[in-house]
């Protein structure tokens, strides 16, 4: 039997309908169609962050949800979006602190594996999530530098919508050196950022749930170069990113966490 | 002529003495002695940081200097130290929102390059500060990556006390891959740490003027694995981060931040 409209089952926490939602983007180009879409507004006159940091947050109603979509801004000497895994920490906190949403939302491009049959355009949902460039050769220290947790359980998300399911690795670099690689390996992951676990860390932290949605620019297991593809790449697999986010926010509407 | 000590020269922001300091240290062994030393007490009842975050202060009065220290504690899950750049920046955020810091001292351990000069005991003042394990091969974005940046200028500190000055370089791993090296050759380092420019890079964005002291505990450029030296020479050494960073507390009581 489906759960009535304003009773959800399962603990407390996902016994209502989700009504927040933080979404969090690295760049401004795989911002701005889900800005659009949604219709959300620029906070200009009154930052909910301190003087000085270049984050920015859109925001706004969509059906019964209500969005935030908090972007890290351009960095404040050179201009160029704050990618990696500090600057995405820190709004994720900042963030969590000030809106208290119900769920993450963690979307982005990445490269992706062949051999773990990712291809350009793909769309996938994160099952897992650790770093690859955090190593740490003393016991226990060693895991806590690959960090891996798991994401929030969406069983009816991975029915309901199409997309791939795989482990995504996370580090600051764009490129992939021999030692990074063989994390990714033992990560057993299909897709690679430079948020994700960050992300995943901090919302453990705050314990909020979030869930990582990944569109694939560039192949790294292939012959091109990471940044010549993911360049080339970028403002059309954005598009396929921007459909699947909005499918997401769709069935999450009206539902319950423990209903996703 | 010396100034009076109720004012001194410079811009409105240095013109009084300092008053408040945050030392940053991500270790509970390079934590504990200062804590005895400057006989700081930990907040118990009331923290000032979210529920959930394993993020320590202490805090005293020593001398004319109100000092708080801060480590980020232990991993909830792991239970080791929460070492690296993500909770290095998380707890250097969250500190200066809550306690609006004159000066940031991060302290702690860091391995040496003897090409440089370094030898284990060493007590170093960092002059910059370099990230090199973000490699983004993007013009522009490449020096996003590095995130280079000069430390507070402290000219009498460096006259006054017997500390080496060379640059640091940061990254998230203990140990130090081929890619690593050479960004670290680039970076012109003399020391490598875990935490430093990422608490640079959020002490900048939110103004905060930052110094780095760091005791060198393992030789990089040595022929010992790093992470055996490490742990061999980890609290020793921590006795001379101690004595160093003591003295250095005692130079900046009284002064303004134009004279450090």
């Amino acid at each position: 039997m489906a759960p009535p409209p304003e009773e959800c089952d399962a603990g407390l926490a996902a016994r209502r309908p989700i009504s927040s939602i933080l979404i969090i983007i690295a760049m401004q180009t795989e911002a701005f169609p889900l800005v659009n879409k949604f219709q959300l507004s620029e906070d200009t006159e009154r930052s909910l962050f301190p003087k000085g940091v270049p984050w920015v947050r859109y925001h706004g109603k969509y059906k019964n949800l209500s969005i935030n979509l908090v972007w890290p801004g351009k960095d404040v000497i050179l201009g160029v979006d704050s990618v990696g895994t500090v600057s995405a920490s820190l709004v994720t906190y900042a963030s969590i602190q000030a809106l208290k949403p119900d769920l993450i939302i963690n979307a982005g491009t990445a490269g992706g594996f062949k051999v773990k049959g990712a291809c350009i355009g793909d769309v996938f949902l994160a099952t897992d999530v650790a770093f690859h460039d955090r190593r740490i050769p003393i016991p226990v220290f060693d895991q806590y530098g690959v960090g891996a947790r798991r994401t929030h359980d969406t069983p009816n998300i991975v029915k309901e919508l199409n997309l791939k399911l795989g482990r995504l690795s996370t580090g600051d670099s764009l490129d992939m050196s021999p030692h990074d690689e063989s994390a990714i390996l033992a990560n057993e992951a299909a897709i690679k950022d430079m948020e994700g676990a960050a992300v995943a860390y901090v919302a453990d932290l705050l314990s909020v749930p979030a869930i990582f949605v990944k569109a694939v620019t560039d192949i790294v297991d292939g012959e091109k170069p990471a940044a010549e593809e993911f360049l080339q790449n970028l403002v059309a697999v954005t598009a396929a990113l921007d459909q699947a986010v909005t499918q997401l926010v769709d069935f999450i509407n009206g539902r319950c966490l423990s209903d996703l």
